[in-house]
């Protein structure tokens, strides 16, 4: 072929499969990105919060901070009573020994806990890599420490040994590094940070290890532009290895979040108490007080499995997906409670979690007359219209008023994981008067939350116009969220 | 007063009031003494293995045997993989930090367990003593690592805030101790070690803790004519300023065991699997491979709640008392899963602990028919006559038949912390079918163990001779126990 | 002055002072620029390697290359016997101690040791900065190991109490900077590593120490364009804050050594071994074997101080300067025997001062006849014309013939440091033969050296061009140079 | 042999050879023991502090003491600047690595510094044992740190490769050992550590390494019998394997020094400044300030070797022994100085070691007239009657009027180490007036002290009668001598 043949060959090709296809670095474009469908339908992921911070493993895993930014004084006091005077943050790191880190173990227990998707903190605001970067030399978890690429030996074994996805949390900026810090001194009109850090990073983590998400963080100090986030993405999309695949959040500047990307975090711990028209996520931690692994963590500190469920219930109800974070130890495990918190979570879903998975909102979110009872849908064509009313406690009296299904006469009542039909009438005002027998206990299908599940109701349609949303939402209780 | 009416006074004093009552250091005298009451009163112990093997925290308290002594290729591979060649285990010490020792805490914990006693590791088999003994300079907790008397804070933290009877854990031998290994290569002809270390430490405990229970251990290798154990048990029966309180047990020579001594512990994790004679007691660790701390346990390798309740309901029905152990970091906390477990135990003491303290065990241990139904009673001459049948597992069909109970005109059937009595008809072939309601979980008076409360049976009197037994009793499972 | 005037100023400044003068990125140009006079004058400097290296202590101050990049056995046995396995190079950092760093206090050795100026390793080809650089975050001395800006508390110390010159020793390349590898990788057609750590390093040290000296190395795999050098210099030059005072180098890229730049090191340990047409330098260092500090150094692997005063004198007569290296500990002491070794030194041109600093070369550098004798001069003007004889050893038999110092009728001989003149008479063949009196040990001005001081020799004329050199020119004793 | 016969052998060798032989167990026995020839021959010793507090490597080997005991501003100082609050002294010992102990590099050293025994501390005031000591179990340098006999390897070194004699320091007390504090809180009416520690520890020490000196400290805070010191001395010389040829010092109880015992070390840096009637030693050290390793010593406090070969030569001639201490790294180095100073001490006895080595004092100690001129003399009858003159200091102009030595026909007087013979005069006054020569440096014998040998003096007699002292003897420079 010639030059001219070429050159009319790239036109062509550039006509028909890529050039119209192509996002453009814009939030108009990039926005206009169908989620792919898995994330939606997966509803819950394990999120990881690992690095260094887990060392001291004390406060939050923004101890860096507390000690020497807000220099708070219960971290100073930390320090000064277990350390030489001089000890230095990045003295922590050749501690940070990953002895018993064992990813198919973790892969083992994410599959048990029923999650879709992990979220693997790959670097947080303290700057330190879990994977050998090129952008980040002596700072990471192959130069120092555990001598390993901890987010590779993480995603091999989810995809060796399970259908999870494996995503990302990359945080733009660093607190300490001295590029941001002049970055922002000079007003964020120079990006040496950026262009030194931030985006050969991502690059290098899309590259290196093919994310399924992206989910950015610490990028509130600074606009879109200066992180050139939108550029970023757009590369994401059109031409990284997993365009057809990913899927980011909105930390991606100081405008865009509950606004711009993938899905919506908005903030952490983040319940809209409402139905919202995009798809969002809650991510949460099981310790109240920390992402991080905390040695002295007491109990009460930490979520009970009901806290849990009630926020997994709540959140798919709402349209949202569950990420629910573990700390591990700074030498690699997930400590038991954590797994016990997790694996009670898959037991649950192994029981009830057809009214979890592929689920959608209905048209009402938490029933208007029975308290503490939530709903999600299934309609498609192919499968039985479905209404699924979660119960977060079991009725007192062997009887349940809903408010909001409408009865068919075709219409059936159940309890997931428990044989049989339950009798029920409509009530004179509104809904279903339900009868639930007393079942013995060690007959109960699981022990802390319980799905009836209803067939061919009269509305069963599951709510598809975002405009239009149930004014009737229940306040949700927001989770602690002690550190922005 | 003249020498004479001194002597005189002497003379007199002696027969009045000690001489006669003094234990001659010989078995037929000194288990004689009667145990002090609330020992088996109070049914419930909380062990506690912490010292420089919680450092490692690999395999076992047993840590630096397997490694050094057996040479276990998994405990030697991992100290190849983790530390320097010639890493000793004294090398060890210094890490243990307890840097969030926090006694009051430990004791808040213990009480919300529902503990009537704690024992406390204060010297292993390594020798480490936790509390700034005279006999073990510098291999002690203030000399070494923590800098602190591990002892006597939490014996002081447990009787400012708590009625917990602090009872201490002594080892009389320690593997590697060069003196005793020469007298253990001397045949035990000489006796340098017990008179250079274990008896003055015993002594310096006893004096300075005044402890409720001496808990002896290590001495499996030698005679108690070796140990000087009945001459210190003596002493300690006198004269010492526990004379009257103090209770020991069972390990205080090779011969000893299952014979001679206060209460029996004669193995780990002991069950006799029948009535015994003698007051007796069950020790365990939630951790089924370890005693100590390990910082790789997995979830399934820790007992779950309904074990721990099965193993503490067993237990109590058979006579003995529960002593069940956790194994603190070395940084000081009881981890969340072991505070978890103690506090749920606790919960369902709170609900139930009339059908476990202060009673007796009956005639029969466990139901001849029913399966997983266990008996205590309690039927002093100021109380109502009570049998509990303890049920490990809900009945299934609203019905359960006890084969042993028989009813009286009198006679009520109550589920504890449940209101109201239960229906039941007496048996044509024997014992009681009682109809259980099927009760809504969310009235379930607590998740794990459920007491049916028997009052007034004829046959409700509580076993008292030692030489008449059940010999209707059901094997136990007895716990893993790897390590001896 | 209004805007015009001012421009005017501008313009004619620029003009008359600055714009002719300034030096172009090529090599023409910058060879052009005269060596500020300070520098050939001064003779003696110290070299100081410290840097993370310091901590293992062992080998060479290469030891992370030898362990990782040559894998040399000694390094790698070194590692296996006293580390865990899995111990990194970045693990060592934390132990860079620098507790007893007192700047002051080295201070005050390099002036007792006579030393016109300071040499510091900065940045070694690990990449560790001992300043707080912005672009080495937490591989830096002020974020891991030291917390203390070891480069500017030392510059800070010299220049409040000395007149002594302070330069810094900067490595261009670092052997496992992954930027640098992949500029490697690409054949050096790429220049990421250069434009984020080089040359903005090279910029932060100069702007904020204000070097008198810059001391590259480290570039040797790449040219002088992959490093921009050329560039650099110019602005050095031009418009750096030392630009008439700062003198460098010749290792600036593959092509310069013994080429271009300001004096030349060709080679560690470089003597030519004749008169060469350049300013040239002799580093060495005090350890046979290394740079750094070596913590099992045996004294037979140590420079003794006659061998150290041969290299000075052997150099000066060829006119090079003496850059004598001393490796601190980790802890940040100059240990004893180095200080002696400065100190002897010290005391050495505290008496014979006059015949190295400020003087020139001779026409001859050592003598033609007697052996272990060398030449300097000084013929300013101002100056008695002097031509010094350094002996190496002490005549045997009372008289010495120097081949090459043809005397006159003023000529005068006497020995530095040693009252009155040394009867002479001229050879029939050549030079004259010198009567050297017996002198007791105890009168005698010095130990290891000693300076006949020649005045108007009619040959004193000091060597001017420098393409007239010297043929005899005995071999030089080249030092051990086991790293490249 | 019958049994008979046996017994009668026993019988008649006890009454022969050993019986009446026996040493008691009191001062007037054991003190009638002559001392082994080999000690007062032999003359330098080299005496290695090296222990836990060559880790901290600060102020003192008394580091413990001064740290904990006095509670020194500057070492509370250190501490809290560089380490974490708790920081116990027990710590410090899995820092003492020994890496690079090489036993054969430092009888190496020991041979060429010209040293006739070597004095370890085997057991300082810290109680730790450098041996696997049965008696100080996880304190010793077996168990904790270096993981290795100290003890034995260099015993075995220096037989294997010297004829070095090896001897043990041994600490009685312990600073803060709790059973030597209970036995002084009881003014030393009880023995209980003692009986633990010491005695055991002495005879343990004894039997493992037969060493040829039993070097006693840490005495002076009890007497004698405390200690059992009689007790345990008449064991050593009538019972050990060591009878026949091991010598003790002084130092046995608060009763002893410079009174009892073999030879006297009296004080510490001990120079009695006249004769006395014993065999004495001079133990001093090349640290002006500390026994033990000073991480930070600066040169100027370190002796020179004038310094120390002044002390050696007036120890010398004033009958005693010396022996020099260097305090070994906590990595098992004799860093480079020390090294050089024994090596270059041992270069100085090369040539002169035949005024030294079996020498014995004159009847004048210091020349009367010239100063800075000390004696030895030797003349037993199958030698030249010699004394020897060894000058200090070189004479200024080539004489020496020497005041004692009295000149026969025969005399002739000769520079240790250089050819041919003196002129000399016998002066009108008194002494003899020796003439010069100024030899050039380069062919001088040595570089620090010079040796004039007189052979045939009228009074060359040695002194034998301890009873009659010069009385003219210069006042001796002091060492400096901060630690008691």
């Amino acid at each position: 072929m010639g030059t001219a043949g070429a050159v009319l060959f790239l036109v062509l090709s550039c006509l028909t499969v890529q050039c119209f296809s192509k996002y453009e670095p814009n939030w108009k474009s990039l926005d206009s990105r169908p989620l792919p469908a898995w994330y939606d339908e997966g509803k819950v992921g394990i999120f990881i919060h690992w690095g260094v911070f887990s060392v001291p493993g004390f406060g939050t895993e923004w101890f860096w901070y507390y000690w020497k930014g807000y220099k708070d004084p219960a971290f100073v006091k930390f320090m000064k009573d277990n350390y030489k005077p001089d000890f230095t943050y990045a003295d922590f790191a050749p501690m940070f020994h990953a002895e018993f880190y064992s990813p198919g173990q973790w892969a083992d227990i994410f599959k048990a806990a029923g999650a879709s998707y992990v979220v693997l903190v790959t670097k947080h605001h303290e700057g330190f890599t879990s994977w050998p970067s090129k952008y980040s030399f002596n700072w990471n978890a192959q130069d120092v420490g555990p001598n390993r690429d901890l987010v590779g030996d993480l995603a091999n074994a989810i995809r060796s040994k399970t259908d999870i996805k494996f995503g990302v949390y990359h945080s733009m900026f660093e607190w300490f590094n001295p590029l941001f810090m002049r970055d922002q001194a000079n007003g964020f009109r120079t990006q040496d940070f950026v262009k030194a850090k931030t985006i050969p990073e991502l690059h290098e983590l899309v590259n290196k290890y093919k994310p399924d998400i992206v989910w950015s963080d610490g990028e509130w100090m600074a606009s879109d532009d200066y992180w050139t986030s939108k550029e970023f993405i757009a590369w994401l999309y059109n031409d990284s290895p997993v365009k057809d695949t990913v899927i980011v959040n909105d930390r991606w500047g100081n405008n865009t979040r509950c606004k711009h990307g993938g899905f919506w975090d908005c903030s952490d711990h983040y319940t809209p108490g409402k139905l919202v028209p995009h798809k969002w996520e809650n991510c949460m931690s099981v310790d109240k007080n920390s992402w991080g692994y905390r040695r002295n963590a007491q109990l009460s500190e930490l979520h009970t499995i009901e806290e849990l469920i009630e926020q997994l219930v709540t959140t798919v109800s709402l349209g949202g997906n569950f990420l629910i974070n573990v700390g591990p130890t700074a030498y690699g495990e997930i400590a038991p409670l954590y797994e016990e918190r997790l694996r009670q979570m898959g037991s649950w879903l192994g029981v009830n979690g057809e009214a979890i998975y592929k689920t959608h909102v209905w048209t009402h979110q938490n029933d208007s007359i029975a308290h503490n009872v939530w709903y999600t849908s299934k309609s498609n064509s192919s499968q039985v219209p479905t209404v699924y009313a979660i119960l977060l406690s079991w009725p007192q009296n062997n009887t349940i008023h809903l408010g909001d299904p409408i009865a068919s006469d075709e219409t059936k009542v159940s309890l997931v994981g428990y044989p049989g039909y339950f009798d029920f009438e409509c009530s004179p005002s509104s809904g279903m008067v339900i009868k639930v027998p007393a079942i013995p206990v060690s007959r109960m299908p699981c022990d802390w939350a319980w799905v009836l599940r209803l067939t061919y109701l009269q509305n069963y349609k599951t709510k598809i116009n975002p405009d239009a949303y149930s004014d009737h939402v229940e306040p949700i209780p927001m989770m602690k969220e002690p550190f922005v």
